[in-house]
């Protein structure tokens, strides 16, 4: 059985369900079920954080029953760690097409910090992070996630260099590994200036992952 | 009166104390009392984060009372973020003594960043600025500690490169704002890896900061 990656904790999943007729579309409907609470969960999270916001709230956006979400999430802060790891994920998707239509260094890099940077998910997924600190049981899903951007980073660049001919200094994986870091960083001081966040940041991160690329970037 | 950078948020301060005698011992006395509660309560914030104190805790080990860290620092979260702060700018100025002795890019490199990614202040630090997106009251001393670590930054790197004669692609500025951000990104997959972090992270910062440096980096 093919399973959407991000999903792959549900507990449906884990009860291994093959009968074919009423029990697959029970599971299509719970599957359906959990991604709109994991979308919705997102949504209220990302605007209040983890405390602005209590199961209830949650169930009654989602149009579900409080202990639906116990189901299918266990506590409020599993679900928030799900959510966080999800967000993080689609945002390396958008990062990467985002990127895609660039034609010099200097474009491609500006696209992938600033995509990373305009999105939220970034500073969620790093309270994810804080979170699972006090809350072990939860690691793994961060862990995973991180493993994951690093993972298709490393694929996303090296497929790149092919494609445009680039070189860079150091390792694909290197790239993407410090990539990550550095955006996760500077999601936090944007947190902490807000409205009178400095865009120096942003172009000193540019700076920083563009001069990996061996040619002299062109003007653009 | 030159005051300690540090506690340059003291009440004491504020009030312009300025007459000799009597009131200046006691001036010194409420900044020393002031100095050694933070250094008590950074230690046990680093340990257990911000829910696993209470300004009791904090009182019994100081030995002061509580109505004291009310009157010195007002809220227990007031008293976390200057803590965090007070501390990462402490980690700054082991971080530059760190890298001094050393003699290649990429052993300067390494100190900082090992140097850093040691340290729990980064992520004491970064769990302050997460906590000042709900309390915008307390974002001014934040925010004051990234400008310093900025400016701070960038005088040691430029101070260096005329030292040793090394030249960067970018900026002092942005080499100094890249490795923070890059440090602040990297300490919070330490945080969720634990024991068994990937010394890679550490080392793709390492190239991702080292690639400024023109001169090819001699083996060490």
């Amino acid at each position: 059985m093919l399973l959407d990656p991000d999903t792959s904790s549900c507990p449906d999943d884990r009860t291994g369900v093959s009968e074919r007729g009423a029990s697959q579309g029970v599971y299509a409907a719970g599957k359906e079920t959990r991604r709109d609470i994991l979308e919705v969960a997102s949504s209220l999270f990302r605007e209040r954080g983890l405390a602005g916001v209590t199961k209830p709230d949650i169930a009654k956006a989602a149009g579900v029953f409080p202990s639906q979400l116990g189901y299918y999430f266990g506590t409020k802060e599993a679900l928030f760690v799900e959510a966080a790891c999800r967000d993080v994920l689609h945002l390396a998707a958008d990062v990467e097409r985002a990127a895609a239509g660039t034609r010099t260094p200097r474009t491609y890099v500006r696209a992938l910090v600033r995509t990373a940077l305009s999105s939220p998910s970034l500073l969620f997924f790093a309270e994810a992070v804080l979170l699972v600190r006090t809350r072990p049981e939860l690691a793994a899903g961060v862990r995973g996630a991180f493993g994951r951007l690093y993972d298709e980073g490393e694929r996303a660049v090296a497929e790149n260099l092919i494609r445009r001919g680039w070189h860079i200094r150091a390792s694909a994986a290197a790239e993407a590994r410090g990539f990550w870091a550095a955006v996760l960083g500077v999601c936090l001081e944007q947190a902490a200036f807000g409205a009178s966040f400095s865009p120096a940041s942003t172009e000193a991160t540019v700076d920083l992952v563009l001069n990996l690329y061996e040619s002299p970037a062109p003007p653009d």
